[in-house]
């Protein structure tokens, strides 16, 4: 008889593990069924905010794949709408809750995936459960923003937390026409940030007339008939119709937890590098696994699209008896703000303090293209180096556009623990439309290298 | 008394290592003397093809410094129209000519850089030095073409060569109005690429209008009152205003070769990774210096102002008594033809074989952005890995606009002697407005690990 793989959450974490695991194994060896409390398998989260904004004309097109192709195509039995309520390791067996018909039922598994993913944080302030406020972690949470903004014709939005997701959709609520506020408790927007160069995302934000509040926590939400009707920081009531939480997320580990399965210090559920939990026959990956980052030498808790795509592959190679191992993350990050393009990769400033590194940062503004080349952008790139070996620890960019992604090149260098000393000979390509003659990474990394050379004399 | 520096050569590599001599010895300790045969410093010749077709509206816009501000704010006695016509090693001399007062003076020198550049080649056909036939290789260059293209009004232009400065110089004839032709002796424009990539940019010239015959090498040139008039081929005559050679260039290696400084086997002249040649205080850099490629392990020729300008900093910062490498080069380059962008870097299909390299080589469709965001854009991307070990050991890449510039993320990787298989788990930056959740560098990476591992099994 087949063994039989069950799949919990169906975004890209299981059902990249399920098409990969079914590569390898054919129905007559694995049978895979995946299990989904939401509308939706297997989207792009991350394309939200461009639905809301109006970039994207349809929800559907941020679905990568139907529960009937998966069953067509790959023989995967995918159940949408279909909750995990349990998990019973001795059994070997979930209860799942058909969420249309109510029922429960108890299914049998030779191997786990949990998938589970992340929920945004949700301050336990008053009326944090008010009705119009969202998190956007799920397909669904765009659906229900969509309809309210269709539905109700909200005029005011507030956006508590300015990191990526926040200002992504501020941006959108822009778009749409809305006044929007978001409120930020620390010094500046995108935390992942340091200051000087979030700086410049507060500019552009001013730039899209978007007020933005910095060193100013919430301390509740008033609502009127049950619907969010202001935000309420420390220095100020905002009134607003609609409001999104970008406070970060958390992954979902209570099932897991509940059953035993081992949770590591990030609060994530601790894996190892072929993304097997501490559980002979459980897996995880993707935003409710644990993630190692290699240049603190940390777990940490990350939750982007990007590793659980790769992780959910690597889970999916070995469940399917193949072998892969996720050797880590390093931070990498990119977004947009209107024109303003950011980037990060490695440890920032506090990052790398706490990491125990003793470091220079060394800033340089350049253009994107050479300087006498139109429409050439500027493009300000900001280096950590370790003092003594100059090895790379981080890298931040702000620009125009065709500045942000650069930041791979910055990350391909970490990944491989380059010193900028190595880093500024490093051959990349140039011609006029593209470059300066020293790209902007390389003049980065000449400066931080002069500075990690006189700190080495000393003052 | 200061020792004495003197440059020959005074574009990008000699005057980098000028001002990095400089930057570390004063002028109290050495004095530096530049000469350049031509009417420019430090300027960018990579721009000469956006200049003369009008994208750049003024030539002085490429210099990046003058004489005048070497001297005043470097102490840097740079002088042009100065030709070295000899060097006297013994006598630790080098004769210049004044080209406008016509005499001849002997100067001394303690060191030496040799940063002679490199010529335009001309093959030895008939009327191949007739005029209106232009290289494009220094500034005075572009300056020639610009009057020649103001003065007679020329309507149909023919370029020899499909490399890049050719197919460069051909859009920037297109733009003006003209007729173009271009004209290649292999199978495909851009040889540095292989067939499958190239014919793409042969699209991309046929879009443009501009008439491109492969596997035609120039067999004679005709002239008319001295002036060229024809292009002959292998299989046609085609009749021309202005020609354009983009056949490559020689290093300028006759002034060392002629005092007995060493000449490697690529024919530029042999530098160690300080850039000292085989004499004794003696330095080469840029165009006239040979590389070592890195992938490959050969001695070569290339000629790019990306290198000229590194390898120029190491020397000046040698000659200032610093210590400084240059560790090589991997072949990557850059360039744009209309809206399609090419970008290559390591070796191609040809030159892995002659390296003695066993590959595969996966090629993979996919977009510059989130397939559902707006403004996405084709790209394509080809790998070249070792059988057995995966060792990443070449790419191309070639698409619209936000392709090109990820051959630095390839770069990176290759100059890191990264696997294929540890490339595809990189932690690169995603979002939907720069890239798909894979980006497409990894997707390339993930097919050519599985044609790596299936070509572990064997047939």
């Amino acid at each position: 008889m087949a063994e039989r793989l069950v799949v919990i959450g169906g975004d890209a974490a299981g059902m990249s593990a399920a098409s990969q695991a079914r590569r390898l194994r054919g129905p007559q060896e694995l049978a895979i069924v995946a299990f989904d409390q939401g509308n939706y398998l297997s989207y792009s989260a991350c394309g939200i905010p461009y639905f809301v904004g109006g970039v994207v004309d349809e929800l559907d097109r941020l679905v990568v794949r139907t529960p009937e192709q998966f069953a067509t195509r790959q023989d995967i039995d995918a159940r949408v709408r279909h909750q995990v309520t349990e998990v019973d390791l001795d059994k070997g067996a979930v209860k799942v809750t058909d969420v249309d018909e109510g029922t429960e039922a108890w299914e049998g598994f030779d191997r786990l995936l949990i998938a589970t993913g992340a929920t945004p944080r949700r301050p336990p302030l008053p009326h944090a459960d008010a009705d119009g406020i969202f998190g956007v972690q799920v397909l669904d949470d765009g659906r229900a923003i969509f309809e309210t903004m269709r539905e109700r014709g909200p005029r005011r939005a507030a956006v508590v937390g300015g990191g990526y997701i926040g200002l992504e959709m501020a941006e959108a609520f822009k778009m749409r026409g809305l006044d929007v506020t978001v409120v930020e408790r620390s010094s500046h927007p995108m935390p992942s940030l340091d200051d000087d160069i979030a700086v410049l995302i507060a500019d552009a934000m001013e730039g899209m007339g978007i007020a933005f509040h910095s060193s100013e926590p919430v301390e509740a939400f008033e609502a009127t008939d049950g619907w969010v009707s202001g935000v309420v920081t420390t220095k100020r009531t905002i009134p607003v119709d609609i409001v999104v939480l970008g406070l970060g997320v958390d992954p979902n580990v209570e099932l897991a937890a509940a059953a035993g399965v081992p949770i590591g210090p990030s609060g994530a559920i601790a894996v190892d590098r072929r993304m097997r939990t501490g559980i002979e026959g459980v897996w995880a990956a993707g935003d409710c696994a644990e993630k190692f980052h290699r240049v603190s030498r940390s777990p940490v808790s990350i939750a982007l699209g990007t590793h659980a795509n790769k992780e959910g592959r690597v889970a999916g190679i070995n469940l399917g008896g193949g072998y892969a191992s996720f050797p880590g993350v390093i931070g990498t990050a990119v977004s947009k703000l209107c024109d303003t393009e950011v980037g990060r990769t490695g440890l920032n400033e506090d990052e790398a303090g706490a990491a125990g590194f003793s470091f220079i940062t060394a800033t340089v503004d350049s253009t994107t293209r050479a300087g006498y080349y139109p429409e050439t952008q500027p493009i300000k790139t900001k280096l950590l180096a370790e003092r003594g070996s100059g090895r790379l620890l981080g890298a931040q960019i702000v620009g125009k556009e065709g500045a942000a992604k650069r930041i791979d090149v910055l990350a391909t260098a970490i990944w491989n623990e380059m010193s900028v000393d190595e880093l500024l000979n490093i051959d990349l390509s140039y011609a006029p439309p593209f470059s300066p003659v020293w790209d902007p990474v390389l003049i980065a990394a000449r400066k931080a290298w002069q500075l990690v050379e006189q700190s080495a004399k000393g003052p």
